[in-house]
């Protein structure tokens, strides 16, 4: 099985943060990784973008009820009709976490993928929590990622 | 997207329904479907394995909380940490359901897929709901259930 | 801890099931039970009205995401946001299940409480699954639940 | 329907923290709201305590599959076999929150509570962001929550 990494963010993201989650989406895949995002805009919809342009596959684990609610670069839309619950499951099925930007939900993944024992790392994100791994850059977060699920 | 279709069945399955299992699994990658399952054993793995070995895209929505629970034909594994709720994930995440065999678990299957509006094909099943369209052979199912999502 | 009884049935009930289900909760009320229901109209409604009439305590556990949706007689509101997930955590919360009428999403509930060992009570309901025990009456099915949960 | 507000915070705790748990759960209860927490040890089980022996309705909202492990002062026990999910729906359940302590769960609650518009008091815990209120006593913490959600 392939590994499986989340790439988590908030909906809303500024030119500069999607860039980044475009470049962090774009090296994983090509580290041949599956991604894991909540499907939606901003962040998410950016990393979704890199890692399918990088031919990678990219998992969308949607809050609403119906399919097709995902951005265009979704492969596999996992509907879960749970609203804000759903960021449990990403962190779940994650292997490691790759946080980008300082949004509330960020927080609460990050906070609940510490909680149960999960790698993450932070991108312009949280500095408070000193669990947090942070980068400076998408190809080092990448890089501590991997090391730290142990595949680098 | 690709068309998602679940494939719902026990944990438990004798020869002639992992049989059949396998090959529905390996009618629909053929087709160019990712296929669902719950991602364990019985009429759960020996689909998985039929839509591996046909080249297709497996994704396994498993019950407990840890990576690596899956059967080994699963590609994706999507760890919900919610036991039976995960059943209605299955459910939203298709565009359509083929259950196969008669525990109860199915027939909860069966019933919340109804209920949310999702074509249901069944093989070997509950036949005590009209609205389940019922076939006798794996690929007569698949047939009925790509017809029913338009896709055929 | 008191005794929690599940009461599930649809959203749209006739005036003779609606008569049953606001029995059914007050001959559990005063019996001393907590009822449980899916919080919102028909089934759950009359039931809810009937133990809050009794003197009971009535919970909603309720599909939406917002406080208020409940109807007006449950005294404790649990806001899942989690649509028919919610049925999986009534079954799990309750002690035992009085199940009337028949619609899909009251099968799927009393297949998922068979599946994980409660003891199931029918009232008007789908006879198929030899599991169910069927009684003819609010007072019998009340009686036949107590039984079951070894509280009579 | 009474006032349902939340009290979260970690299992573990000190003394410290869980007189201070007690006497939140105590005010509470003594103001007319019902209180809601995760069920098990530390805050929960202390803020639970106070609230059962002031006499108030004691909700848990417990995060494994079986009846009876909550802590001996909850009246309701709701089982939702989801793990940290069940976070989610403490905060959707709650007209508002008093957070305790600083560990990970908790955190994860406060952001939560927060993204979804629920008014959060804290109390000994995490001030990095500025939506929460600190109070820095539990009868100064129920005063506020109970002004935030309009009660007072």
């Amino acid at each position: 099985m392939a590994l499986q990494i989340a790439i988590v963010g908030g909906a809303e993201a500024g030119e500069e943060l999607r860039e980044q989650a475009y470049q962090t989406g774009w090296e994983l895949a090509k580290a041949g990784a599956a991604i894991i995002t909540g499907g939606l805009s901003g962040v998410m919809e950016a990393a979704s973008q890199g890692a399918y342009e990088a031919g990678g596959l990219v998992i969308g684990i949607v809050p609403g009820s119906y399919r097709g609610q995902a951005n265009p670069y979704v492969n596999i839309e996992i509907v879960t009709n749970m609203g804000h619950a759903r960021n449990i499951i990403i962190a779940h099925s994650a292997d490691g976490v790759i946080a980008l930007g300082g949004g509330l939900g960020t927080l609460s993944e990050i906070a609940i993928a510490l909680k149960i024992g999960k790698p993450v790392v932070g991108l312009k994100t949280w500095d408070l929590i000193n669990q947090i791994i942070l980068a400076d850059s998408p190809q080092k977060a990448v890089n501590m990622i991997l090391k730290m699920v142990g595949k680098h």
